[in-house]
């Protein structure tokens, strides 16, 4: 029987993306499944479903940099809320796509979300994706470059609109073929319908 | 020293309430915690700080169904959407409060989100609220006469109020002092707290 694979549409610019990705890697190994990171623009989908950030509610957004410190203790994991949030965060999803050429997607993935919401950069400046890059071995002006490239922005677009037209209104979202699973706390939910524990 | 206290601020309105209600006493007893059914009205709380439930953003509306019946299945509870969604849940959280002061506070709010959720049944109609009543040995026709009182009407505005002081804008809604959880998906954040496990 071949792996299952989950595919994990991610935003850096979302924070319980963030906390998801610090997780994902851990439960595909543990359900023997493959893992695609698929960098998608999270605003458009908002934009595409009327679907609106939790900071838009006032008494939400005050509850949840409490919820995300609670998740990131949970999960020993550091977390900050950077001063550049929101960010726009098109540049270093371009970028993840150059780095995903050269082999390195899910590291820089990861990388760059930690930079964010772990040590509060803000990942919208060239100079930080360009750190970022070369924390991981990879030509920064290379993949600063390759963020210009069309083939690697029409990428990103077409990541973007296939997560919309699967149903997408959210971050992190995850499928595993058909199977939808939104929001980190469905991680527990995902590991247990690839363990065979919940129906289709 | 004393055991900790969980209030639990629920309307049988909402499904993410039921399912986390078929959950809490387990958890409560696993923490050595106590617990108190705090029946409050949603809606106000909606109202109050401008929160929406999910169902109004169509793609998020038709992914929960399908969400809903995967926690189902994670807790291997009865599942099913009412006919009678969005339900309107004034009645049988009065009859909660005249329940309450019949020493069956916590039955009851199991038993009519159980009825609602997990069969079906239409929780507005005084017969069903009746029915419910009579299914715990209370004297339906009592607690009927008993969400009349100016007293219990009272105290679920109470309930509701002091909710929304505390910063309530969706359900479930539990705190332990004065540390909000919100959410079914949050339960195991409560857990950790009660343990110690979570920073305050």
């Amino acid at each position: 029987m071949s792996k299952p694979l989950i595919e994990f549409y991610w935003d850096p610019a979302s924070p319980f993306t963030y906390l998801a990705a610090t997780q994902i890697g851990a439960l595909a190994a543990d359900c023997g499944a493959t893992l695609a990171w698929k960098p998608f623009v999270l605003g458009k989908a908002f934009e595409a479903t009327g679907n609106r950030p939790p900071v838009s509610v006032p008494a939400k957004g005050q509850h949840l940099f409490k919820d995300l410190k609670r998740w990131a203790t949970f999960y020993s994991v550091p977390f900050q809320f950077p001063k550049s949030f929101p960010v726009n965060s098109i540049l270093p999803e371009r970028a993840a796509i150059a780095a995903d050429k050269a082999g390195q997607g899910a590291e820089f993935a990861l990388a760059i979300m930690r930079a964010h919401w772990g040590e509060g950069r803000d990942i919208s400046q060239p100079e930080e994706v360009k750190a970022v890059s070369a924390s991981l071995g990879l030509d920064g002006d290379a993949i600063l470059a390759a963020t210009q490239d069309p083939a690697v922005k029409e990428a990103l677009k077409a990541n973007t609109e296939e997560a919309i037209k699967r149903g997408t209104f959210g971050a992190p979202t995850f499928f595993v073929g058909g199977e939808m699973f939104w929001g980190n706390d469905r991680l527990e939910l995902l590991r247990a319908f690839l363990k065979g524990r919940l129906a289709a």
